[in-house]
C-alpha cells in the first residue's frame, strides 16, 4: 500500500523525470552549463510541424480513397494502439534492425507512459518484483512507486550491469517468496554514467533470461542519439530470439520532444492466470493505456509520422550532422580532461562513444551544496548523481552532458571545472 | 489487490471509454446512428491546427523579449503544471464563470488522465473510497480499477442524483470503517441518461459535501456542447464557496479531439497526512502525473491555447452555430417521439436542454444482441446503456445520440426506430 503523500524517501523526496538538472542553468545565466538533460535545441524547429503534419496527411490521402476519412483522421479520436504503429515498426526495422509485428507496437504519451504501463502490467501480486541497475533512470523510479512495484537493485559495472549480482538478485528474490517479473535496464549510454553495454553482455544477458525465466525491459530514451552507425552493439530488441525483450522508445531524442511521442514494443504472449489463455501482453498495455490517457494524441502522433515518412524512416541518418556535432564533444571532452586531469590523484572519466553523457570521477562527495557553491564561484554547472540512486547521500561523482555546447564554451567550462575540482583537493 | 489479469468483471470485460459505442457503424454503413458517442465532425478542421499553432506562438512573441525562447518553448518540454493553465483559467472564468488560481489548473493528457490523476490521489489507504452516481462514465470505472479504489454505487434519479440516498451510502461506508473521500458525478447531461443537475440539487449537493465533509468531482465532458447561455445551472465549482468541488474538464469536445488536451482544477490544500502540513492538491497531481506522462505534449496544448487566444477565451460563443444545430435536433427528436410513442405503454423518454445524449425506455430489455437485430433488419442503430452500470444485464432502455445527424436522416431514423420498437411489442 504505497501512500502518496509526501513523506521522507516517498512521493516528497520524488523528483521529476523532466529536465530539473537545468533548473541551475537560471539563477546562473553566465555559467557554462554541463548540466543539460536534453539534447541540442538548435535542431529543433516548430516550423516542421506544420511540414510533417502535411507529410502524414499527404500518406493518408495516398492511402484512403475517402477524402473525409484523410479530413478526420488527424483530429479525431485514435485507437489506443496507436494510428503510428505501423510506420514505428517501419523505423524500429530501418534505424534499429529490429523486426516486430505493428500489432505488438503501442504508442504512448510519451515513454515515460510506456514505463508505467509495462511496469503497471508487470506487478499483479504483491509479489512481484522488478530487478533495476542502479543508478537507474529517475523516471522508473518514480513508475515503480506509482505502480507498487518493488525494484530490487542490480549492482552495475564499468560494463553497464553486473551479471553475476543480477544472478545473484534473481536466486535471492526467489528463495523469498518473490516473482522477478523482469530486468530493467538502458542498455545504451546508461544515465548518468554513460556506460553502454557490449555486445557480448547483450547475449549473455538475453541467455541468463531464459535460462532463469525473467523479461528484459530495454529502455532506449537515448536510442536516437547512441552511436549506432553499425559499429555500436545492435539493441536487445534485435538479437531478441526467444521474446524475453520489452523495448521502450521515444522520440523527445528525435528532434520532437513536444510531441511527447513513445513506444512500447511487447511482442511477449503470456499465459493469462485466471484461464490459462495467452494473451499478448501489448493488449494488457493497451487496456491499462485506456484507463489512463485513452490514446496518444494522434495530432502529436501525425507530427511523428510525417517525420518517420519525411526521412523514410531513417532518423539515424537524418541526424547526422547533430551525432557528429556531438561526438566531437565527446572526444574534444576526452582530450580536455586528459590534458586537465591526467594522473591526478583520484580523478577518473568515463565517456561513451555515443550520446552526450559523461560521468567524471572525483575524490569528494558532489552534491547540490557544493554545486551552487561551485556555480557562484566558478561558473561552472554539472549534475550530482545521487539523485539516480533513489534517496542516497552526495556521491564523489559528477554528471557531465556536452549535448548543447558549442566547442569554445566546451573548453572554457572544461577550464572553469578543473579550477573548481583542483580547489577542492 | 487488483490482479490486471483479464478475468469476469476485471479487466477482461473492461472496455474502452474511447467511442466503442460507434463500432456497429462500421458493420452497417447504410444504417441511421443514433450510437455516435461523438459531437459533429463537420465542425473539425485540421486547417485550424496550423492556424491554432500560429496564434500560440504570437502570443508567446508578445509576451517574450528573447526570440529563441519563442522558438523553442513550443516544441521543447513543458511544465507538469502545462503550458496554458492560465489560458486554461481564463477560458474557466470567461465561459463558465469559475474563478480559480492557474496554479490549481493541472492540464492533463485528455480528461481521462485527469480522472485517474485525481482517483490516485484520493487513494491513499484501502479505506479510502469514492462514491459515484450509477450509472456512471465507464473512463470512471476504468480509472478507479487501476487506482484500485473501491466505487460505491449511488443511486441516480430524475434529477441526475439522489441526494438521499448519498448521505446513506456515506454514513453506512464510515459506520463500516470506511472513508469516504469524494463523490464523483457527472452534473450536465449526465451519460447515459442525459440528465441535467438542477440549480437548487447542486445547492443542497454542495452543502451536504460540507456537512458531511467529503469532496466532489465534477466531470464535465460535455461542459461545451452544455446549454449554458446563461440560462442553464452554473457550474457546481462557480458555486463551491468552500473548494469542495474538484473540477474535471476536457477540450475533446470543444472540436479538437486530436489534441488530447484536459484538465483538473484541484484548488484544495488538505492537511498531508505525515507531516500534517497542509499540501496543495494540485501539486500531488502534478507528483503523480510526473510519474505516468511527465508533461502534456506542449504542441497538443499550444493548438489548444491558440484556439483559446483565437476565441478570446469564450469557445461557447464560437460554438453557438454547433450548439444551435443540436438544440434543433433536441427539439425535433422531442416532437418526433411524441408523434410516434404518445400514449404507447411502456414508452418514455428524457431528453434535456443541450448536449445530444437522450434517453428512451422501453418494456424490453435491450442489449449487444438485440440492437445487431435492429441494425440487420431495421436498419437503425442506437447505445444499450448497460455497459454504462458495469457488467449489469441488459436494461429496458436505449441511448439516443443526435449529435451528428442531419435532419432528414433523424426524421428517417426515428421511422426504422418505431417500427423496430413496435415489432418489439
Amino acid at each position: 500500500m504505497t501512500d502518496l503523500a509526501p513523506r521522507p524517501g516517498g512521493w516528497g523526496s520524488y523528483s521529476s523525470p523532466a529536465p530539473a538538472p537545468d533548473r541551475p542553468a537560471q539563477h546562473h545565466p553566465e555559467a557554462v552549463s554541463f548540466a543539460a538533460g536534453r539534447p541540442f535545441e538548435g535542431f529543433l524547429d516548430p516550423g516542421l510541424t506544420e511540414q510533417y503534419l502535411r507529410s502524414y496527411r499527404r500518406r493518408l490521402a495516398d492511402r484512403l480513397a475517402d477524402a473525409s476519412a484523410v479530413r478526420l483522421s488527424v483530429p479525431q479520436y485514435g485507437r489506443a494502439m496507436g494510428i503510428i504503429h505501423e510506420l514505428v515498426a517501419e523505423h524500429l526495422w530501418a534505424d534499429e534492425g529490429i523486426a516486430v509485428d505493428p500489432d505488438a507496437v503501442v504508442v504512448t504519451a510519451g515513454c515515460q507512459e510506456a514505463r508505467y504501463l509495462t511496469l503497471r502490467a508487470l506487478r499483479r501480486t504483491d509479489r512481484d518484483v522488478l530487478l533495476a541497475v542502479a543508478p537507474s533512470y529517475r523516471g522508473l523510479d518514480a513508475a515503480a512507486r506509482l505502480a507498487e512495484l518493488r525494484v530490487l537493485p542490480v549492482r552495475d559495472a564499468a560494463a553497464g550491469l553486473d551479471l553475476a549480482d543480477l544472478v545473484a538478485q534473481v536466486r535471492r528474490a526467489r528463495a523469498e517468496g518473490l516473482r522477478p517479473r523482469a530486468c530493467y535496464l538502458v542498455p545504451d549510454c546508461v544515465n548518468p554514467a554513460g556506460a553502454v553495454l557490449d555486445g557480448a553482455a547483450r547475449l549473455e544477458l538475453l541467455r541468463l533470461a531464459d535460462e532463469h525465466d525473467f523479461l528484459l525491459i530495454e529502455d532506449s530514451p537515448y536510442e536516437l542519439v547512441g552511436d549506432r552507425d553499425g559499429t555500436g552493439p545492435a539493441a536487445l530488441k534485435a538479437l531478441d530470439g526467444h521474446r524475453r525483450v520489452i523495448h521502450l522508445g521515444s522520440f523527445a531524442r528525435a528532434g520532437a520532444p513536444g510531441a511527447r511521442v513513445g513506444y512500447a514494443v511487447a511482442d511477449q504472449c503470456p499465459a493469462e492466470p485466471a484461464t490459462g489463455r495467452p494473451e499478448p501482453l501489448a493488449e494488457l498495455l493497451r487496456r491499462i493505456k485506456r484507463a489512463v490517457t485513452v490514446d496518444t494524441a494522434p495530432s502529436a502522433q501525425a507530427v511523428i509520422g510525417g517525420k518517420l515518412l519525411h526521412h523514410n524512416f531513417r532518423l539515424r541518418a537524418a541526424r547526422q550532422g547533430e551525432t557528429r556535432a556531438r561526438q566531437d564533444n565527446l572526444r574534444l571532452l576526452r582530450q580536455g580532461l586528459t590534458d586537465r586531469f591526467a594522473g591526478t590523484t583520484g580523478i577518473g572519466w568515463q565517456i561513451p562513444d555515443g550520446g552526450f553523457l559523461c560521468r567524471l570521477d572525483v575524490p569528494f562527495a558532489a552534491g547540490e551544496e557544493l554545486l551552487a557553491h561551485c556555480a557562484r564561484t566558478h561558473r561552472v554547472l554539472w549534475t550530482p548523481v545521487h539523485p539516480f540512486y533513489a534517496g542516497a547521500e552526495p556521491r564523489p561523482q559528477l554528471r557531465l552532458s556536452v549535448g548543447r555546447l558549442e566547442q569554445e564554451e566546451l573548453l572554457e567550462g572544461l577550464d572553469r571545472l578543473a579550477e573548481f575540482v583542483h580547489a577542492q583537493l
